[in-house]
């Protein structure tokens, strides 16, 4: 029998209306003699409320204790889930992270899964029942909820299909597939019917904001075919899987970007070895996020450090860095803000020598300054001006000719 | 070490300011080097809300799952309390039901406890952590999470104050104490030093609405020493226990009350030794409440049969009634809506036969018309126009003296 786990984020179960709807999908699979486990989010801005309400008692909140109160927003999604299949005249059975047995390690706010106790969804599976699971939780060995970090309900998701050798993992979200670029900034821009796990995984972490990098992650090391696609209609939405049909065919296949980037540069730092790490470990115990890194080390006594950070960073950034001028010993700090990181994604690239080239000239014969590159083995960032991104996006397709429907040849 | 179960109804948690003056008061008792262990309702009308998601899915939703949605409530509680305490310094930790050791029956929305598994919550208190557990909730044999049912929080208190021989279990609501009658009909209402379990009972059924009947009654199994009182202010509450000092000095202790009564009386019944059987099962198959129940049993064929029943009750109760009117053959069914209970609450009552002459006299004497009576050990209840309530309860609050100090007499 087929197994299938079908994942709906939060604008999926943003109220009852859209809980019905997820409800029909679940059931027309339920009819076709499909066995199903269900995973939910929160519905709509439910977890942002919680964290506000925990925001008005402190700063930094007990980990212990948001995860508690965080897990009841899943918990409702998939109670209610489960009253309406039921309700419909399914049977089904709402399941917590701790009743589904998501066993997980105790990093509040960001646990691993160690292990999931299969028995009882095993249990329910066999007496037929559609089995709904409230996503993004776990319990310790001790009894203690605890939550997996953003985007931890497609982690949940992707660990039921593995743990249950599910035939196919269906991610149900507000659109409708992956595309080669945001549609909202190039109007040419094409669904993808297929993506391979490691193209997905560099347009996860260029913030396509699709699927949960550590979800892709996941699938990837257990071989979990998925399917991302809308909640909201019935057309096809783009399978994530191992090996995609047409991987050499084309260099690029798709273009990610990130906004709010702002460029810091630290003047005439001294040419020590441990300059590097002296930098990053404050910035780290900040929780500074930085990305990009650029240093041209030469023989010089002192060198100039440039990273990215994100623009709501910045004061933080700055505090932490000029309260440590004395100790780095750099002259001073450069700022640009507003700027845009803008990637060229595909598997293809490595065999493929003048992607990068091309993209330096396309986005050159338009007049865009590229301020910072960086590379990976299937992708090419470039930081630009933020007011740049649109036109760079488009030219960038264009010359990529990710418009154009790719020829499958297997 | 002297040990408090602290109990917060959702008016004494109703938003994050709420909670940290819930949170002072339990630091107060922890400065003082007690050990605490605290129980929180759901915030306001968090449950409400979560019953009306529910009923937008069905309305009769399943009882298992409604029970996982409304256990979030108190579980949202316990974190954020828990929460505060932390950010002042204090050690704490928050348990849902299933993780304070709430065993239940799996009668689901009106669950019993059956047993706490103490090992969890001892291990905090030799910890020294003051514990926050999510009221109302516990958790079947098999894993499946339920509720107590209306006032379940109060019986989570009371309950754990019986398994850790808590010294005294404290009810902090959005009122002072129990009054001898509700202050907002009675001027010169006084709030009671001390009241009896058997009182409390029956102030409690009678819809004083300060403490729920379960509650009162596993406090009185036990002799856990209650206290009710005012989360706003500091002002000593009404204890409830068992033999209050004076229990014989006055007869009538308290008034109680409860509005939007209706009579209904079956007329021409036949005298068969079934038709009670038979009109109370269809009732009750229902689910409506039947309050007092009158019937004179002449040797006559036919009989006529009084009860009351809400107000609310009235259209569901004609509908059955008429349905099976065929099988019951009564003629016809006479209607008085807008009623009122009035009761006379004490345990000296036993010992004291003018007290139930008193009060019809004193009815009487103010032109009130009794429409029924009830009677048990310790309490009087009359029917009369809801139009004449407020009326009544002053009057009968100054017949019997309830607006002045009690001596005590030990």
């Amino acid at each position: 029998m087929t197994l299938t786990v079908m994942k709906f984020g939060g604008t999926s179960v943003a109220n009852v209306e859209k809980i019905r709807r997820a409800a029909h999908r679940i059931e027309q699979k339920a009819d076709s003699g499909e066995q199903v486990i269900v995973v939910v989010s929160a519905m709509g801005k439910t977890t942002d409320h919680l964290v506000n309400l925990a925001g008005e008692i402190s700063n930094r909140p007990s980990k212990c204790e948001l995860d508690l109160l965080l897990s009841t927003g899943e918990q409702v999604t998939s109670s209610l889930l489960a009253m309406l299949l039921k309700e419909d005249g399914y049977d089904a059975v709402a399941l917590t992270g701790w009743q589904a047995g998501f066993y997980t390690d105790d990093t509040h706010g960001n646990a691993r899964i160690l292990q999931i106790e299969e028995s009882k969804i095993s249990e329910y599976l066999e007496q037929q029942k559609i089995v709904v699971v409230a996503g993004f939780q776990g319990v310790t060995q001790s009894g203690q909820v605890t939550t997996l970090g953003r985007g931890g309900s497609d982690t949940s998701a992707v660990a039921l299909a593995s743990a249950f050798a599910a035939d196919l993992c269906e991610i149900y979200t507000d659109v409708t597939g992956v595309f080669t670029v945001d549609p909202r900034y190039v109007e040419t821009a094409r669904k993808l019917d297929e993506i391979s796990y490691d193209e997905m995984l560099e347009m996860a972490y260029l913030g396509a904001g699709v699927l949960h990098p550590r979800a892709v992650e996941y699938a990837k090391n257990d071989k979990i075919k998925l399917v991302v696609r809308s909640s909201f209609s019935n057309e096809e939405g783009t399978m994530v899987k191992e090996c995609v049909s047409m991987e050499n065919q084309r260099a690029v296949r798709g273009l990610a970007f990130e906004k709010h980037v702002t460029k810091l540069t630290l003047l005439d730092l001294p040419n020590d070895k441990d300059t590097l790490s002296k930098v990053f470990n404050i910035l780290a115990n900040a929780q500074i996020n930085v990305d990009i890194i650029i240093q041209n080390v030469f023989k010089d006594e002192v060198t100039n450090l440039s990273f990215t950070i994100d623009d709501s960073s910045l004061a933080d950034a700055l505090d932490v860095l000029n309260q440590a001028k004395r100790i780095l010993r750099f002259s001073e700090i450069d700022i640009e803000s507003n700027l845009a990181k803008v990637s060229i994604i595909g598997s293809g690239m490595t065999s493929n020598p003048g992607v990068a080239a091309k993209m330096f000239t396309t986005l050159n014969d338009d007049g865009i300054r590229v301020k910072m590159v960086s590379t990976s083995e299937i992708k090419v960032s470039t930081i630009v001006d933020e007011k740049d991104l649109s036109l760079s996006l488009n030219i960038l397709h264009q010359a990529f000719e990710l418009e154009e429907k790719e020829v499958i040849v297997n």
